[in-house]
């Protein structure tokens, strides 16, 4: 399926891992305890599906009653609070839409860090501002818990076939104890460095990802009206230094390559507003740090402008189309 | 040598050649006649003398008489202009610093065109705005000539050890005849189309080139401001969505790799003012088609501002120094 | 009407002049010899009127023979072509689309200096590259005739009205002549400088309104979703240092301003196509000269976009519309 | 002196108030009470002398007692905490560095509202994010105080002088209580609407200031380049549409007006990373309303790359000095 082309799975990511992995440690395999699971949307339900399945008891929650009804019918405890999660299960997956959820669900009313247990293993999986994933490292430090972030490249279906990539950021001591659940959603999970670095790591990889499409789209469209024809113009550029991700393996070009969005009219697919999403988080980090992103920064206005003007659900290689409608047409 | 380090030498360029090729056309190989050669500098000084390795005879010119005499010991007949030149050969190249020394070379009082003899085979491997390859080719064929664009890609490394790349555009049966002569100076020849398609080919290549580099610079310093070491992210970033030739082969920052410009304090490699001059051109021909290209555009700008500010030069990945420093330092 | 919302007509431009003009000289004002005119457009009409309206014999041609008629009937002589107009008339303007143009009525097989007569003085009044009115000047000047660039502000109602600025360039000591043609069109005019400052003064001007413009309705979009009403913050700025002639004279969000292209559906006005011509003449000559205009250039992107997706015809000030709508609308 | 160059002191800025005002009302005037006073920076200490000056007892506080001691000599009662000025004065100014602190002085373990009363006046006029000042407002009513955000144009001379122009954001009945105080400390006091709206006009003129700076700058370094005598170009443009107060108040050429940062090396005025800390806001707050902004963003870009090449203490306006040096100088 188109939707989990963006994800990494044809590369041994566990190679980057510097950390010298026993990957089942003693405690936890001695029985499989409960895992707990904050966040059951498109991506939460079936990583937590996949925690079943590898025989982990799920304790799951969501602020949406419907999306817990499919995992109890297989097997899930459902509660009704992160709180309650906190109370039930030490080791627990948070799975949310964004920064704002992230910190009501750790440090709200009903948040997790309300009834967390000493020494409970709280791991992340939201694509969020790494400045918030510190905050909530400090919060749960506070009260003996150990907070890492985990965020997926990948989509639906990789998250189904438990082939998604993960980028974790975290103490390396309590490293091995998250692998251990993450091999069970994931094909591949890299350890990056400190808190924070795991989201770091997503963030640079998307914001390259977003100017190689743009340049692509740029440059193929320009090579076009300059008499090229696409597909030489793309061999040309995929042997050449011009080469990319977006040049060689998802051409936003239709008729270049086949089983890339550009071959279907620009459905599945990673979204235009999701690149913006990221892209925005790119920018307010690269802001808080006084980091210059000229690119990067213009091809978020970019992806901002499609996303109001029809694109929005688009693949993000569609910026080709956007650029490439000529006067009078 | 840094110096070859923008080629494509690693690659099997000629695979791009869609045209079948019996590569010694009986005419010219009857024996070989001299061929002319007009622009005898960094790079067009060992080109000329690949030809006369391969054992043509080359009549050969310059507007500097000093780049002569070495040619000439080596067997070159200098003449004093290119109408000269054209008047003794009837296969000419040409590789010029720029689009008015090639119109002046063409279409000048002393040019060749003043003297070309009908069925002569032109061969100009100067970078230059493709409209003005057309206008030359025109202006050749209304004397009964051919007119081809052939730029190369590769420094004078490259040119020394004949593994330039060369991007050839014009009439498809003539294409032949060219590539016997480039083979000569380069280890890949790739026929691309029309008339200015070389040009067209290498421009876009070139721009892309720029992009995916600068965004590959800001990401790293972004990546390395948030807390990740600069070589993990560089793995990361390689076995994902955002690898590019300037993150895996080319690598900006200092550390990530060896044997590339960053290694040596941005020495060597392909200077700053020639990208900057590259992108002039993919400007140019972008508006004159009216084709939009952002991060194109912006990538030219920021050349053209580090050209002024001590960066000339200076290898382009040194970007990523451009960029990275800090407020206070 | 708002066609001529784009002129200096308010402003006392003359004061700019710094040549000591004694604005009627002896030699034309003995009587009024005839003044060629070619270029009978949308603009050059009812200039070529004034000229009539003025009492000069005027001596015109068009590539299009209908849009001599009507010029005919008002009392013009009509010739054939531009080499004509130069056996007739000692001063001659032209109103051309484009750079092409200008060089094919100038130096073409029927071209003005086919048979223009010595100190014959010759006033382009096209928004062209300025590079090419210096190339048009050296080729006049070896026929022994004087050229001067005169490129306008306003539309084609201040052509109607007389009402148009002209920004001239050339020498000084011909100025005077040309004014006093130019005073029968204009209600303006400005010595700029050598041959080129006309087109470099028109050019320089007109990218900072476009980016005054796109800086003024993403500032005012920017405001208004951060809960300001619209009216205020146009009064705001136009009281402090963000002040410039698109907030506080053609503000681009509807409802601030009466009178303007924006209360009108963006309809009137200066056109998007147009500006993003005149950004692509700035663009070719900050590339040509090695000047960064990083604003410049992505102004001129925004515009190309927008030419492309709807808003060509379109005043340019709708660049508001194009940025303002939000995703989900 | 320079440093009061960017405030709007020459304008009357009150009529935008469209809050009729009884600017003295009974119940402050019955005596002057107390007035808290929390941040005695550059800014912050003249404000609060201008308090004293007017008749008002201060209490005041600051992190650095060093602050604190000149004000004490003045006649101010100093405290220790934030949460002690809520304790002794119903009505508090606050002036610091940015969101962070804010965050810290009013929320924070010793911060107002801690021991903040019922009915208590929250005037801050540091310049942060609009969200942060609507989350202060938030935190405040739940106190039973009133919060408005109140920034400031015009740098430390117009603070000493009582010059300033305040932006006011908060509910409209609190809004003459704010002025009596404001009115102590500046010339211009405007009300723009809800909380945060003051921010929001701040931020919003300041993007567009930088906007047409950079513009202007590159503007005039063409038209320069381009034969152009500055002045008079300067001339054109403030006659002409492309007018904007960085081109006719505060043009960034040498030797085009005097009185300005330009005419003196760019010595005072407005530092270039104070206008990169504002941009950085303008991103921040477009980025999480979704708004685009390409020129502000971009605009953003440069004065974060100049902050970091030795251009950060230098006036805003040498943006002109960074992009006008040529290659080979």
């Amino acid at each position: 399926m188109l939707s989990s082309l963006i994800d990494f799975s044809d590369y041994s990511f566990i190679k980057c891992n510097t950390v010298k992995s026993d990957p089942l440690s003693s405690r936890s395999m001695a029985s499989k305890t409960p895992v707990g699971f904050i966040g059951l949307g498109n991506m939460g339900s079936p990583m937590a599906k996949n925690l079943l399945r590898n025989g982990y008891p799920v304790i799951a929650t969501d602020v949406f009653p419907e999306s817990c009804k499919e995992l109890q019918d297989l097997g899930a405890q459902v509660v009704d609070s992160p709180a309650e999660v906190a109370d039930k299960a030490d080791r627990i997956i948070t799975m949310l839409p964004s920064s704002p959820n992230v910190i009501e669900v750790y440090t709200g009313p009903n948040g997790i860090l309300k009834k967390v247990k000493k020494g409970t293993l709280l791991i992340d999986s939201s694509t969020i501002d790494p400045a918030v994933s510190k905050e909530m490292a400090v919060a749960a430090e506070k009260m003996g818990a150990v907070f890492m972030d985990a965020p997926v490249s990948g989509g639906v279906g990789a998250a189904s076939l438990a082939k998604l990539t993960f980028m974790v950021g975290g103490v390396e001591e309590e490293y091995h104890a998250a692998q251990e659940l993450l091999t069970c959603m994931g094909a591949n999970v890299v350890y990056c460095g400190q808190v924070g670095t795991g989201q770091a790591a997503k963030i640079c990889n998307n914001m390259l990802l977003a100017i190689g499409m743009i340049g692509t789209a740029e440059t193929m469209n320009l090579g076009i009206r300059l008499g090229l024809d696409p597909k030489l113009l793309a061999q040309i550029l995929n042997m050449s230094s011009g080469r990319c991700w977006s040049s060689d393996t998802y051409n936003p070009v239709p008729g270049v390559m086949e089983g890339v969005p550009s071959a279907n009219n620009y459905q599945g697919g990673f979204g235009t507003t999701l690149m913006a999403k990221d892209l925005g988080l790119a920018q307010n980090t690269a802001t808080n740090t006084k980091t210059p992103i000229p690119l990067g920064s213009l091809a978020h206005q970019i992806y901002r402008v499609m996303s109001a003007r029809g694109y929005a659900n688009k693949d993000f290689s569609s910026v080709f189309q956007f650029l490439r409608e000529e006067e009078g047409q």
